[in-house]
């Protein structure tokens, strides 16, 4: 019974690897088709992000099937709801990247970042890109230096994403109403995407693992 | 046995009446403070919203001791299965309306919305308290006529959505880019919230309960 139950945490353990794959898939294409305006790139993003949502669904019935027939306790319990809560989070990260391969669908032909601000959202897309990539890795086996990493790459998100604010609300700044508007939202998005990132990434510290992906 | 478990079930639920209930008050405060620049009620609506995180966070670890004593199966644990998630999003509507609150703060002692959009933000403010109106109503007891108001309610909230970048985008703007970003974040998170709304109807009516609220 209990190597059964093994077996069933490290599915829901590879779905959630699965899940965080597909998400960097997301945002590695629609960061590319926010910078250069691509539209192919958009749609496969958006197309990606639709997938993500069905993973997610499949996943909870998974986790509610164990629930049901393991009657799991204490740390196995606490392993099952923080994957709920986790899948939850990766579902929004996928959804959040879907939005902002969005906005450079809705401008397409033209861009939906002035010149200005290209090269704060290329790096806002490679820091969401790499944390997206940490967190596969935290999820695949529990990794303390990846863990703290996370927490400074987050902060520096955060940063990028007042520099935004500064760029828009400063006196230099003097593009029309639909840059600003794109960029607020954009900036925004990739903002949350980091959050949910810390959010999974305390989650499996709060289970204190090593345990939890114990994959020998 | 059933009957401890059915008073558990019983608390579940009023803990969630009462964080939809504390969900209404934070957005009540929040547009408020929003159309009216009073940096009073947006203080006292971001202090709900921090007090409103605590209550998801109680409320889920009874869940999980729940789950953990009574190993409920089918229905029962759909249920608490469900209450995690509706706890999240009343967590989440109460961070929204924080945020909202937080940009009426931040402009204070100016305004965050110009007048060119004020009754279209009292409009959505109002339509957003009475969805979480709403939905406290619905999870005290399961009210079909109310999830299908709800539908067409959130309809109405994105088309005032849309209508706040018709605005921003259209050739009568001439407000700042400080208002530009304001009213977009701020519509945004409008929309959010009464999103929110319609994901925990769904959860209930995909319990096709009746049974969800008999409290009798």
């Amino acid at each position: 019974m209990r190597e059964v139950f093994q077996d069933q945490l490290h599915e829901v353990q590879d779905r959630l690897v699965e899940m965080a794959e597909s998400v960097t898939h997301i945002m590695t294409d629609a960061s590319s088709a926010f910078i250069n305006s691509d539209v192919a790139m958009a749609d496969r993003a958006i197309a990606l992000a639709e997938a993500n949502e069905s993973k997610a669904l499949t996943l909870d019935e998974l986790v509610i099937r164990i629930l049901a027939r393991q009657s799991p306790v204490s740390r196995d319990l606490r392993i099952l709801v923080s994957a709920l809560r986790i899948s939850a989070s990766l579902e929004r990260m996928g959804a959040l990247a879907g939005h902002i391969a969005a906005i450079a669908r809705y401008r397409f032909p033209g861009s939906a970042v002035p010149t200005s601000l290209k090269s704060t959202f290329e790096e806002m897309g490679r820091l969401d890109i790499d944390l997206a990539k940490k967190i596969t890795k935290i999820l695949r086996s529990t990794d303390a230096d990846e863990a703290r990493a996370i927490q400074a790459q987050d902060e520096r998100v955060d940063q990028l994403h007042r520099h935004v604010f500064d760029v828009v609300l400063g006196d230099d700044w003097k593009e029309n109403a639909m840059y600003t508007v794109d960029v607020t939202l954009a900036s925004r998005y990739h903002e949350r995407f980091a959050d949910h990132v810390v959010d999974i990434s305390s989650k499996i510290s709060y289970l204190t693992t090593g345990e939890w992906a114990e994959q020998d």
